[in-house]
């Protein structure tokens, strides 16, 4: 089998089991300064590895003075972006505090998010806002944050409160069957977000929403076939925190994008981010739209594919292929050469056209190295200015470089 | 393309044109009595082709007691199998009466139904009952029967009134959307059962049930993975009647078993069955049954594949194949054998893993003749005695003879 010819060192098979044998449920939905402190009105979290906050792309500051907004730290969007100039917003990664965000991801502390729990660990992701105008994209109008706002006092309550009013909730079997149904987790989940919200609706019913907000909290749901993103990849933050340090591993940990850097996290070389330019890849992009006006890759949820679905799991959507441009033959092949670079397989996401051979997992910077096969991410792109939404969306091959630069420094720290 | 080279004559076209754009809608759920005047107390619809009374196997025989007993036409088990054995009760097929109805598929007339419209053309099926005990596996005890008057007092009136609350639903988009969801929506309808459930969830909040009444029918709902059978085979059997009744067409429109025999019927033929000693296959038995304990194929549910879904987007849904035994190169030479005997190809039930390529569409009797290739069917397969539910399924072939013996009969009528 490609990629499974050479030894895996066993550091590796610790990252490997750990990706195949954490359990991640659904524990809470609710604003994110109920779960973390690293958010205040003036210091918010952003996507991808650490920015200076000078060079923010257009849809993060957008996404910044939302958050401004919906904090009431400034009246106005003049007062909002005043503050941005001043420098008197801070921002870390969203990755240090154990979250994951889309796109801009910048997370405020009454951002509503979905909180996920393996153990002791608590990741977080924020609900996704659909497509109508999106603090995400970097949207700030006032139907905007009226929705985020809705989100945040209405439906994240309601869901809370389901989520206590049922039996836990298994995140990566949720995962699992939506491979199962043609979703791919990460671009696809109409029939993830369905099994989302059947699984909820007997807890909702049994909770305190009277029956027009549940009537509209089930609409918003069954309208967004991307309700259950944050789920999804929450869980794949907790799991890939969980193959993170062990001793020598090669296996990534995180890959994420700022619109202007794309980094990536090893294993075994603790916090350090290894960069690269942010790639644009080859999108599909909409009409009308250029290359010129794509922000590069910005955004967290490619966690996905860091735990092995996503992208990795592409045979098993074949749906998202016409989306992100392509065909069958092509997904093959993408993840034919996936294998080669990755240490493992997945035991848990299962391919059902590959006759249940289980997904490529845990990306090997030694095996990227030696092969010079970029590993591949679908993605959707923001347009370059804040609030213009998705611009196009493709199969995004990451250069070889931080990876190389990952396997270097192992093999030195090996050496030490 | 195999089985497109032959030119199509122009009334298999006109069968496969109707198979291919006849719009079905939800129109009903309620009780069958309410859609027809062909049940009575004492006169019931039976799935397959015509059979004696005195003929009926065991599930068959179990589900007609049971029919009596909810109809309170017999006080006790007893009575009921004397009305029988006087030959007091009436059977005819479920086809005759626009209905399909899944393994025995008795219909009585305080049967819950799913109703279908195209057009002026309403066809209608048994709400599927479960897995616990249900009549159409013959069950008559206490609690099946409590179960099945529940769907009809409860559950089904409160999806009428959700539907007459709610935008038109087409079903054969639900099928469609099935198919891209790794459903084949005969066998496997996980995925489609949860996006009927979201779909309908609304209307259901918007209506009269209460809180605790909604709780009950939404988790009845959600557990049960065949909950969308009954839409799908309502929607199939008025897509077939559309296809019918087109001169010299030998575009198969019915394919159905008693449990005895297995019935096809002709675009060009009329009402007329042709008929062969009813198959079992080389079913995937559960622990412990044995051949001899299945009921040879019995139920109208085929009528799927008719339509050119179940086995006939076999490809679609990799995770049936362990169910029914094989694998997807197991699949696709079955899909492959399958086109080189349909006259058509679908333009509404699309294969994802195959590009996006239409199903295999009306099988062409005359294709069957020359070519000897067997269409299949995937079924479930009932246990010989009433009440002791699925036994096994599989993948089913269907004997050439009586698709032969239409093409001959096309012939005759052809030279007259």
């Amino acid at each position: 089998m490609p990629g499974q010819t050479e030894t895996t060192p066993a550091s590796a098979q610790a990252s490997i089991d750990a990706l195949n044998t954490t359990e991640v449920i659904l524990h809470r939905v609710c604003k994110a300064g109920e779960v973390t402190g690293s958010v205040t009105g003036r210091h918010f979290l952003h996507a991808g590895p650490p920015i200076d906050p000078a060079d923010i792309p257009g849809p993060m500051r957008g996404a910044i003075i939302g958050g401004l907004l919906l904090e009431r730290e400034a009246a106005s969007v003049a007062e909002a972006e005043a503050i941005i100039d001043r420098g008197e917003v801070g921002i870390s990664p969203c990755h240090d505090a154990g979250a994951v965000g889309a796109m801009a991801g910048i997370i405020t502390p009454s951002t509503p998010v979905v909180v996920a729990a393996a153990g002791d660990t608590r990741t977080f992701s924020p609900l996704n806002e659909g497509i109508e105008g999106a603090v995400r994209y970097g949207s700030y109008d006032d139907a905007t944050l009226a929705r985020l706002r809705w989100l945040g006092d209405v439906l994240a309550p309601a869901l809370d409160e389901a989520v206590q009013n049922s039996d836990p909730l298994d995140l990566l079997h949720l995962v699992a069957e939506g491979l199962r149904r043609g979703d791919d987790c990460h671009n696809r989940l109409v029939a993830t977000s369905a099994a989302l919200l059947v699984t909820l609706t007997p807890g909702l019913l049994r909770g305190s929403s009277d029956r027009e907000g549940l009537a509209r909290i089930t609409a918003v749901m069954a309208r967004n076939g991307h309700f259950a993103l944050p789920f999804a990849i929450s869980a794949a933050k907790a799991v890939t925190l969980a193959a993170a340090g062990f001793d020598g591993s090669p296996v990534v940990t995180a890959m994420a994008g700022n619109g202007r850097e794309f980094g990536i996290r090893v294993s075994g070389l603790g916090d350090r981010w290894f960069t690269v330019p942010s790639p644009i890849g080859n999108p599909v992009l909409l009409d009308g739209a250029a290359l010129d006006d794509v922000t590069p890759t910005m955004g967290d949820s490619m966690i996905a594919e860091t735990a092995g679905f996503g992208a990795f799991a592409m045979t098993a959507a074949p749906a998202i292929m016409s989306f992100v441009g392509g065909d069958m033959e092509l997904a093959q092949g993408i993840t034919r050469r996936m294998r080669e670079i990755c240490a493992g397989t997945s035991t848990r996401f299962l391919i059902p056209g590959e006759d249940f051979r289980g997904t490529p997992l845990g990306i090997d910077v030694h095996r990227v190295r030696a092969t010079g096969i970029e590993p591949v991410i679908n993605n959707g792109l923001a347009h370059r200015d804040p609030g213009r939404g998705r611009v196009g969306a493709g199969i995004t091959p990451i250069p070889v470089e931080p990876f190389a630069e990952a396997s270097r420094a192992l093999e030195e720290a090996g050496r030490r």
